[in-house]
């Protein structure tokens, strides 16, 4: 039964990914963007308490609300995205895990998200934003794939003011970037009354230069911050370190 | 000779420490505030070129342009200072040195910076201030550790208004401070038109939260910070990483 029913949900050029927890898979397409180790981290660091309102601001297929509907008490998921090819993908991901009770999508643009909900609705906002400016950097040919990586729909003032909309007072938003433009982020949370509370840097050796970082912020909170030990990904080539497998759930 | 000389510019309390570089030592009296890791850490991190001038703000004994000194190829190094007991240690630090030619100190105050110096006239800016807000932690009985330690004298805001005010456009500031300020530094630096170029964070044990943060900020520039490998401090319990080691120059 399962296989006819994931035979249904499946279309041309589509897979099925094991998340790891609880037996959830998600639907990827490689000609669109597929999730990669950010997001698993992301869901790994983000805090969501029992009863609590979550958003995910360029949801994509979705990894994000079902994975942290895997690990949390979380209430509600709800990912915004404005590709509407993604958002069926994550519709169908949602229908195989049985999740439709706490996970959904809604179609939107970040930058008019007063047109998809009344503000300060959330406990906490998610989000793995594109990393490169609209101006920078190689851009991949399809389309679907460069508005996941470049700041082509939205920038990284859209999505702090989106999710300083969302937020409400107290909440807590978590992103996962790129450490260059750490100033930039910080300076933009606070503008829009989100203070950096944690941080935590991602290397992928412990000699070597950190290529993520994962940020908490909390709406209206006073300045401080907590660095947390480093994540490092490898303990040698292709061996993960125990965190990480941890996080994973292999 | 040398025993001789020494004796003549030691005074009650005092004890000179090796520096482990060109055979430099230093004058320390428990009695007020002695240098820790953090200078050390500074003077590894801080690049200065031939033939540049640095000025250190609220230098204390003298640890910072002594070591900057042995370490670099830098022309002149001034230490701005507040307490004239830690100015009178420096310069006798300097006469046995044989430094004279090369490191000055000046007395003043970082709030008045412009009773010492006119504007625009370094290269580069070192500082290793006192950490905690004035309001604060417990507060040594000392006044002079205590003034080393709190914002008694002057706060982050003061000694970087006297940063910018100091620094030639381009010119190069080089901090260590804790992690939990991060977010104040970043905008503060930014107030001032001195812009994150470059981070640090030191973390004593490898799976341990960072308890000192390195920066270097440049005067002008654009947005992009590069965030360094991890230095940690100790492989195990009192054994240090090579690292280290190497920028003790044991």
């Amino acid at each position: 039964m399962e296989k006819d029913e994931k035979k249904q949900l499946t279309k041309e050029n589509e897979r099925w990914d094991d998340l790891m927890r609880c037996g959830y898979q998600i639907i990827q397409n490689p000609d669109y963007f597929c999730f990669g180790m950010d997001a698993v981290l992301l869901s790994g660091f983000a805090r969501v308490s029992e009863g609590e309102t979550v958003l995910d601001l360029g949801t994509g297929n979705g990894i994000i609300p079902i994975l942290l509907a895997a690990k949390t008490e979380g209430k509600q998921f709800i990912g915004l995205e404005i590709q509407k090819a993604l958002l069926d993908m994550a519709k169908r991901s949602v229908i195989f895990n049985k999740l439709e009770n706490r996970v959904s999508f809604v179609c939107g643009d970040i930058k008019e998200i007063s047109n998809s909900f009344s503000p300060a609705k959330f406990d906490v906002v998610t989000t793995n934003p594109p990393y490169m400016m609209a101006e920078h950097g190689i851009k991949n040919e399809n389309p679907s794939i460069s508005i996941a990586r470049h700041e082509i729909k939205c920038n990284l003032e859209d999505i702090i003011r989106a999710s300083s909309y969302a937020l409400k007072p107290k909440g807590r938003l978590y992103m996962v970037h790129r450490p260059f433009r750490l100033v930039e982020i910080f300076a933009t949370m606070q503008k829009f009354q989100i203070e950096p509370k944690k941080m935590r840097l991602i290397y992928p050796y412990k000699d070597k230069e950190p290529n993520m970082v994962l940020i908490e912020g909390i709406k209206g909170a006073k300045s401080r911050i907590s660095v947390e030990s480093p994540l490092i990904v490898y303990e040698e080539k292709k061996k993960y370190t125990k965190e990480i497998i941890d996080i994973y759930g292999f």
